[in-house]
């Protein structure tokens, strides 16, 4: 079946929903982890459900490479290839694009790529994007089209966009899973015009949801949100809308404020990596010497399985000595802290006291005396 | 309290038995990992549990180095610091005698080391190693010895034994922690007389339990067998034996043979990091080509989670991408493989048919055509 979108309520414009789908129903708005190469880095599929992640979002260009769309097709699909039996999306190869490809790379009939692990020259269509999304076989796919750098000027940005708008329809002719829903994505970089333009005609195309792509590629804040108001306001209510790309709390709340029901982000695994965490008060980092004495957890009002374990003491450590427990530990603090986020704002939504609930966090994550 | 050590029966000289510690009781021969710096890499104790492993090595050396002694201390001891309730060993360091000092280092005061982590000079003692293991507040102390080379001629490793046993006694006068048992250790190289003198003269001191030392280190498996001949029989029956280093199936087999009840090795998550698993049937490369597209698991008569749940292909995908949740499975794999042998061991010496399991095992394991 296709993924169905349930309207529960608004507040303003934010909206609680249901997303129905093939591998289960998970309330939005939802955080998306990343699992690039079908595992969200350090997890397992059994700990991206003990932090309470409803959906995980897989890449087709990494998958493609490694380890090839035919593999993951004759293991039973991509659930079955990593052993995860929920919602799942991929995305198309659109932000590789972006981060992968040069411009003079970019043709009508698709993509010229080097292999970011070889070299070696690759060629990615829309229909092939799809076609690597249909072996894949998760829940949602999503439509190939350009991420567009910011700034573009007018005339790059409208041509691409024009571009991503026919690349769309090209792989919704070539769509062929009866049991996967496929995504369009609203381009049209910071030019209200063309979002208007790109939301509209892709909705005539006719998608099972609606993405807004471009965003968190080195606009401002402020330009990051107008897009978003001038393509959402195109998009139907009885779909679900995904803003790609974003994680930091404060574009959540922004998205959800302009009606957002999906986002996705490497941001909590990244941050991880790094020794960084998410708390209440605001990020820190845990190499920092001022935690090697510190036996307190990382942040005393987390429910996750770090924080009711281990101290930021320990934490130092293991990330000082390259221990990857460390980072595995980060890593389920950094996603459940974000999915803990879009539990508080639903429960906000539904008291409609969304706006009170988003002032009271953000006062406190950003202007926190850490 | 001290630890305790019940025989429950015999086959020839090898033990069934259980040793009772302040933080549970467990079953021996029992194969301990090892989580050299307060983790056993890329695990959580929830998951040392899950495959049965019922005590834990932490290395002295490397807790001295980072987070420091002090540090463990205040956070209530190893046990609070790393979140692990089960009973667990400290070594003394001697071991990193052998493998980071050399010759010239070695005192009859102590040893000096350059740090291998920033060439700082450094000076460990038999006081200095039971102090730190003290505050570590492990279950189980071992006295501090040095591992000598193989091969020693003679006199160096006369001169090393006797010194080793002055260490010992200098250990165990220092020895400040009423809840830790302190083991003593037996050295003496590849000379019968001098294992004999080692044993007989470690045990005059008096310890909890007595660790042959000085094997797996680049001495034939021959030399090695007799290296624990010659030192076993002048050990006391009602004492845990344990012999350092050792992991491979076959020489557990030949410890246990002899009258072992404890193993310790890195061998389980040093393979899995190089993409090796045991399986009943020898050792395999997950990274291997032929694996790309089989979607068996890596042992099919294996229990541990990586089988239950994962292929080959999907772990050799992680690690072809390097992938951590790779080496992780593999862990858990190879840590449980050979913790189920132990099993299957103390099985077949209460049953009284250890030597025809040892015969089967091996047989199979040496001599199958993977």
């Amino acid at each position: 079946m296709k993924v169905k979108y349930e309207l529960i309520c608004n507040d303003g414009r934010a909206r609680l929903g249901k997303l129905h789908t093939n591998h289960g129903t998970f309330d939005t708005p939802m955080f998306m982890p990343v699992g690039t190469l079908a595992t969200v880095k350090t997890l397992t599929p059994e700990e991206l459900k003990e932090v309470g992640s409803a959906i995980v979002l897989s890449n087709t260009y990494h998958l493609w490479l490694r380890p090839g769309e035919d593999v993951v097709a004759k293991a039973g699909g991509l659930h079955k290839f990593m052993n995860y039996d929920g919602p799942m999306l991929t995305d198309s190869g659109g932000f590789q694009v972006f981060s992968l490809a040069k411009p003079k790379d970019i043709t009508e009939e698709g993509v010229y790529f080097k292999s970011h692990i070889d070299g070696r020259k690759l060629f990615l269509t829309p229909e092939k994007s799809i076609e690597i999304q249909n072996k894949l076989d998760s829940d949602i796919a999503m439509s190939f089209d350009e991420c567009i750098a910011y700034p573009a000027d007018y005339d790059y940005a409208k041509n691409s966009t024009e571009r991503t708008l026919r690349w769309a329809k090209r792989g919704k002719d070539a769509f062929n899973n009866e049991n996967q829903s496929l995504f369009g994505i609203v381009q049209g970089g910071e030019y209200a015009d063309l979002r208007k333009w790109s939301a509209e005609e892709t909705v005539k195309l006719g998608f099972d949801g609606y993405a807004i792509g471009g965003t968190s590629v080195g606009e401002g804040k402020d330009v990051m949100y107008q897009m978003i108001d001038d393509a959402i306001k195109y998009l139907p209510t009885d779909k679900p809308r995904y803003l790609m790309g974003v994680g930091e709390p404060s574009d959540i709340f922004e998205g959800i404020e302009r009606g957002i029901d999906m986002f996705d982000c490497v941001l909590p695994t990244r941050l991880a990596r790094h020794g960084n965490a998410f708390t209440y008060n605001g990020k820190i980092n845990l190499k920092n010497l001022k935690f090697k004495e510190d036996f307190t957890p990382i942040d005393s009002e987390c429910d996750c399985y770090a924080c009711k374990n281990y101290s930021k003491a320990y934490i130092r450590h293991l990330l000082t000595a390259k221990e990857t427990l460390g980072g595995r530990l980060l890593s389920i603090h950094n996603i459940r802290f974000l999915i803990r986020l879009t539990e508080e704002i639903r429960k906000s939504i539904e008291n409609g006291n969304f706006l009170e609930y988003k002032k009271e966090f953000l006062d406190r994550y950003e202007n926190s005396d850490k």
